[in-house]
């Protein structure tokens, strides 16, 4: 096994536990901070290291456009190639291709596309993502599924379904490395039959770990706070459960209360890039000029590299003066909030005051917004 | 006496020596990364000092402009501001406003012009320059001076030098801040009667360190290397000589040769926000297709951040990307470069090996070019 998981705690449906995997162990829950392009944007791993960051995501779809998953095997693999030696979750490569790639043809075979930045053609297979994968080396590769809008009409969510089933038990026949976990995609939309359909077939195939795919990708967030705890029900208690691509700070509470344990979003190094930083008293802008004059860190307390040597007048100054240390320090601390916000999320578990925590998170946001 | 300047050793003209400051010491020849905005454009200041700086130069004009000097002072100074501690060096504004500001008129009163940034009609008087540094707080501040191109008319020339003569001591006359020094600066272009005139009168003057400024500013590097050793030659010998933005790597040495001890420019930060690193063997452009397979650091046996973690293929793919990360550790690896010329050129002189040294360098770039 490339991967074990122990939990050490529940607390109602949020869960405590430990992923082990070949480059270490992951505390759950945990966030992954995205390293699309075999980088967490504007951060060394260093830097991202000290944030809290036990493991990262790598994107198979722009990896294997630029620089290539073959150069960047004959490199020595992802770990070494972007210098992280700690854990590295990879996607499939489907979801950006439904997003990013332009005229997609989707058949049971795979996704042929153009490639959004040469224009190229591509074929993306159920094999293909599984090799690429393997190419970059990652701990956990995920399987190649069809993630549908979330307003597709019903015969297209069952057909998207039907046919990432069908997706995950080729990825599972081809893969072959060792050393690496593979996780299966349940999908359906906020559709909970055939998300339960979806998930039977899945959890029958045994597969290591299980994600939620198919969430923030359109519906409402309230939508999606309600349709977490049956669809996290609906896998493996003993297996990690990773909900993909969410979200802001409390929707990821959702999912811990849900059971999730693993998430990842490009929300803290996006919006940290355009001066938007995430405080326990709601975001804040620091572009605003209110912010100028102010010698107060961030956030008060925060022990991350960029409050405890930086004031917001400083802050406000380099996003003014359009320097690159400004979107580096506020990815860095957005990066070590959502962080610590798990931390303190798996504390919480382990001594039984998770809905309390939770509920306080929540009046504190609240209350500044 | 708010610096001391201790001579250790020469070799021919040249000197190693050690620059005591408020805020630490300074072993020369020093090369000062530029920091211009109060930040060394996408490197944090633990990069920056981890990769051997001693001392950092800030530019006043900038700073006054934005985020305005007296906030700077509000919030405890340059260094508090931008968390850097060690020597800072802030010039006096005038070159930058002779060449960014717009609508530029010169008196003996002072300059005024409009902002480059907003437009704004300013002034900038010998007076004013005086007590924008002090509310930086650097370390070491620049008198006014008058800095005409090249190839001005020698009437232009000879003005612009009696001019910096009489901003000098207005400047001298105005400085109060004891643990501040101030530093003169000798114009005169390529004329050495004019650069030895303007010597003579700032002597006179008995400023703790001097500068050669309007050096770079359009004649040919070699018509500056020739005027280096007699305009260095001008200078009391037991007060640092500073060679003020200059330059790439060989004009670094000839000016170390001519016995200058500091300087500044922003070529390795510049340069490697556009991809390109200095080495041993001369430049190389990472967005050279060749080195898209290149497993090789930058230079081998460079013990920088990035030479350490980072291969040339890496880097390739970072700027190919369009990742921040690229300009980031580039520009690190081009200011250890710098710094490290420095210390190989201070050890040379100091075990009297230091025209070997030179002719070493200079043949390993020319045998690469």
């Amino acid at each position: 096994m490339a991967i074990t998981f122990t939990l050490h705690g529940t607390d109602g449906t949020a869960r405590a536990g430990t992923l082990q995997t070949p480059h270490g162990a992951v505390q759950t829950p945990a966030f992954m901070p995205v390293g699309t392009q075999a980088t967490v944007k504007g951060l060394t791993p260093e830097m991202v290291r000290d944030a809290g960051a036990q493991i990262i995501l790598g994107n198979t779809y722009h990896l294997t456009l630029r620089p290539g998953d073959e150069l960047i095997r004959e490199l020595g693999g992802l770990h070494r190639f972007m210098n992280w030696n700690g854990p590295i979750l990879t996607d499939s490569g489907g979801f950006q291709v439904f997003s990013l790639a332009t005229q997609v043809k989707i058949t049971d075979h795979g996704a042929s596309f153009k490639s959004h930045i040469d224009g190229s053609p591509l074929e993306l297979t159920p094999e293909r993502a599984v090799e690429i994968q393997q190419n970059l080396g990652s701990d956990i590769a995920m399987v190649l599924d069809e993630c549908p809008p979330a307003d597709s009409e019903p015969a297209k969510m069952r057909d998207a379904v039907e046919r990432s089933i069908r997706w995950a038990e080729r990825c599972k026949k081809h893969h072959s490395k060792i050393d690496q976990a593979q996780f299966a995609i349940v999908q359906g939309g906020l559709n909970l039959d055939l998300r339960a359909e979806c998930a039977r077939e899945l959890v029958a195939m045994d597969f290591p770990g299980y994600a939620l795919g198919g969430f923030s990708v359109g519906e409402a967030p309230l939508a999606m706070h309600a349709a977490l705890p049956a669809c996290a029900a609906l896998l493996p208690e003993h297996k990690p459960r990773y909900l993909m691509g969410v979200g802001r700070p409390q929707d990821l509470l959702a999912g811990v209360a849900a059971g999730i344990d693993m998430f990842d979003c490009v929300m803290p190094t996006r919006n940290g890039r355009n001066a938007l930083a995430f405080t326990a008293d709601g975001p804040i802008r620091l572009r605003n000029a209110k912010h100028r004059r102010d010698s107060a860190p961030i956030q008060s307390g925060c022990s991350c590299y960029c409050c405890a040597n930086y004031s917001r007048a400083y802050l406000h100054h380099l996003f003014a003066a359009d320097e690159m240390l400004g979107p580096t320090l506020l990815s860095l601390h957005n990066v070590a909030f959502y962080l610590q916000l798990m931390q303190n999320a798996r504390q919480a578990i382990i001594e039984g005051r998770f809905a309390a925590f939770h509920a306080a998170c929540l009046a504190r946001w609240n209350a500044a917004s």
